[in-house]
């Protein structure tokens, strides 16, 4: 059995190693056209923000271990450009040139996602950068250490444009964050947004939300950002607008795409093409609220999904329920995390939605050191189903909303939702849970089903 | 329609103010034998570790604004002695000896709990306190601000009595702990306990378990603790080895009770007396694991008592589904938490359980300032249900337990559970949530169902 994976990122490399934990004698090649596996792509903002760090701190498992310990056909610069699906072959070429062609019985497309970088001018100028690779983490490191760098612009306002603010701030560099659209993170009710806002600016960065980008041009001892507008100059500008999936190759081999561009998978991972799977931020998965296809690229689906196509591809026949959108990040002093449907995206899908937003304490009454905490919760109004909630504080607020993602799991009703023991003491929260509190109000919206 | 409260402190000013709101016409009163009413009994540690508070911060609500803002008529010093059910009348005496009487329509008994004091020589001396009533904190503040204590012997190592050696050792206290029993939190496995037991030693705090308790002697400047084998000098006692339900006056009355003497309540909280409620401390709940009755007090369940309670007297047939055990307690720098049963207690039920015990980081991979969590998880062989989970860390447990918690309400199954989809950022987990990660090695032992 030949096991071909196609990017050598987290749902690659965890496929190519379970698929050998699984059953040690199957024949995994997987061909990345990078150099860098297996590294914590997450953890670039946080190891831009140590000047004493290095990129490759990230790296979880080097490429000789997947070698040499795990009996892994590993090849790093190998770009895959095509596969012929009938013949069951990928063909591409290597970064010297040399073309190559690799048989698979099984094929998993794992090749990720891009950032959108804008087609204007000015965008591919040294010293504007976008963090997605390792090689991207390299890059800015690299220029941040050989260019002095004093101010930076951050185009988009995203939690990964958000993060490396932080990361940013903490080398204690000037940062502006501009962006075309007009609203502060719209996926989340201004009550909340606007704690955020405050959290940014007080922190020295200036944010310009609804300004049109028209190019980037590089004077003498800077570059100019021209929106419309203002014109910011700075050192360096990080684009963080979004991603897109990699799945050209996919496309020009007949395998279906879904929303986004994404490749569309089944519950079990398979594309529309046998013996083809596909995971990772390339590809998509059904959402526990809806049913319905989304794409949400985040890395537990990434690993998750990979553990899953080795699974099936050594026969285990596994199928995935799907992903609620659970996320969190950190900005500064605040934690804000998400799972599940907003009103707005309720109402898309076909729900009747209602929601509520409190404010309530982080620690019970008169305990010190307590702060707010702010919860967005939604819920439909004909089936009484929790359908998603947002959360943002200075604590309590990462692992809380995990409790939220395993109601939706369960497909819980708001009224079912707030009958759930969660746990109290002082120093963590008031005699009802902030989740219960928010739970509880908008019980009386949708009423008790 | 009369509704008469016999207690005024979680469940019965619940009750009472719910009721108010949900049927301004009804008439609500209530009997309290001491003179305070709804205060947070869980802050006392926290407030007793500050010299400078005042008890009476913990006091959510005045006595007074349930009199006059919401109309219920709170009767304080008022000690119920007996109830005739048949004729629907509450008998007792004031503190002022006056004897009175109270009919009812509904009857809620809500007398909560009190510590279980040895029957040994010296445990009525002064200076020999337990910690259960706002009575019982002004008592212990007022016993540390008069007698200059410099040492503390605390009887007990649960989670009362390790919040009271954080307190007191808060305030340079000297703390010595001390019980019969040989294990330390042995509701949970060593490999977690020691971890605690470990952070209260390093502050300083002896621990003395296994040690019979003969009697407290009093000698001219300190208190003598006799136990089998050591004795220990001190300022003051603090008898912290449980509470028992105040279930004498129900039993006297002919209402049925369950285990440990608590009173039994059905899912509506009623009692085996028709319009006889029980809620709080001295009552039991269904357990939403075992299906079976369960005696563990703790506040959220007696403030959601409280409101069923008041529900049902208001005609809205509410049903409880139970609990699930989730309690937390902090204790120096670490989190405790619990939901759920461990492995004994799975087996006692009728469960074939499997255990695991894992220790993860609790932020991602070369995150700094990254801490252990070990987790304690339990499933059952037969069903795959998840039965538990017991966690420990210095981060990341608090709020963390939840997710199970809900999990043991939905009866999921461990491989339901671990399809979660968890909110992962690199301060806050690994990629896999270490909930997660206990999860997959618990589906190894009771297979994937």
């Amino acid at each position: 059995m030949k096991f071909l994976i196609i990017g050598g990122d987290a749902a690659g490399m965890s496929a190519a190693s379970r698929a050998k934990r699984n059953d040690p004698g199957i024949d995994v090649t997987v061909l990345e056209k990078t150099e860098d596996v297996s590294y914590s792509a997450c953890g670039m903002p946080y190891n831009i923000a140590d000047s004493e760090r290095e990129i490759d701190d990230l790296v979880v498992r080097q490429a000789d271990v997947f070698r040499e310990k795990q009996d892994i056909n590993l090849l790093t610069g190998h770009c895959v450009e095509s596969i012929d699906t009938v013949k069951g072959i990928v063909t591409g070429a290597g970064t010297d040139g040399s073309e190559f062609s690799f048989p698979y019985n099984r094929l998993l497309i794992a090749t990720g996602a891009s950032p959108v970088i804008p087609e204007l001018p000015g965008f591919d100028m040294p010293g504007v950068m976008a963090l997605k690779s390792l090689a991207d983490g390299r890059r800015i490191r690299k220029y941040l250490k050989e260019n002095n760098v004093r101010r930076a612009v951050i185009i988009g306002m995203g939690y990964i444009g958000l993060e490396m603010c932080e990361a940013l701030r903490t080398r204690s560099i000037e940062v502006d964050m501009v962006k075309p659209g007009p609203g502060f993170l719209p996926w989340m009710r201004e009550e909340l947004s606007s704690v955020i806002r405050e959290e940014v600016a007080s922190h020295n960065t200036r944010l310009y939300p609804g300004h049109k980008i028209f190019k980037i041009e590089s004077e003498e001892d800077c570059l100019k950002i021209i929106c419309d507008g203002i014109t910011l100059e700075t050192d360096m500008v990080l684009v963080a607008i979004g991603v897109k999936p990699n799945s050209k190759i996919a496309k020009e081999a007949g395998i279906d795409l879904g929303l986004h561009e994404a490749i569309a998978v089944d519950r079990s991972l398979g594309t529309s093409v046998s013996n083809i799977y596909s995971a990772g931020d390339c590809a998509d998965a059904f959402h526990v609220v809806t049913g319905e296809r989304a794409w949400i690229p985040l890395a537990l689906r990434a690993n998750r999904a990979g553990w899953a196509v080795a699974d099936n591809v050594c026969g285990k026949e596994v199928e995935l329920p799907g992903i609620a959108g659970t996320a969190v990040f950190k900005i500064f002093n605040l934690e804000v995390a998400r799972t599940g449907l907003s009103a707005e995206e309720a109402a898309r899908s076909g729900f009747d939605p209602e929601e509520v937003v409190i404010k309530t304490r982080s620690r019970a009454h008169a305990h010190p050191g307590s702060t707010s905490i702010r919860i967005q919760m939604t819920g439909d109004r004909k089936s009484g189903r929790l359908l998603g909630c947002r959360m943002v504080g200075k604590e309590g607020v990462a692992h809380r909303i995990n409790a939220a993602a395993v109601a939706l799991h369960c497909k819980m009703t708001v009224q079912e939702f707030f009958q759930a023991d969660l746990a109290y003491a002082p120093p963590f929260s008031p005699v009802w849970d902030p989740l219960l509190t928010a739970a509880n109000q908008l019980l009386k919206k949708v009423g008790g089903k």
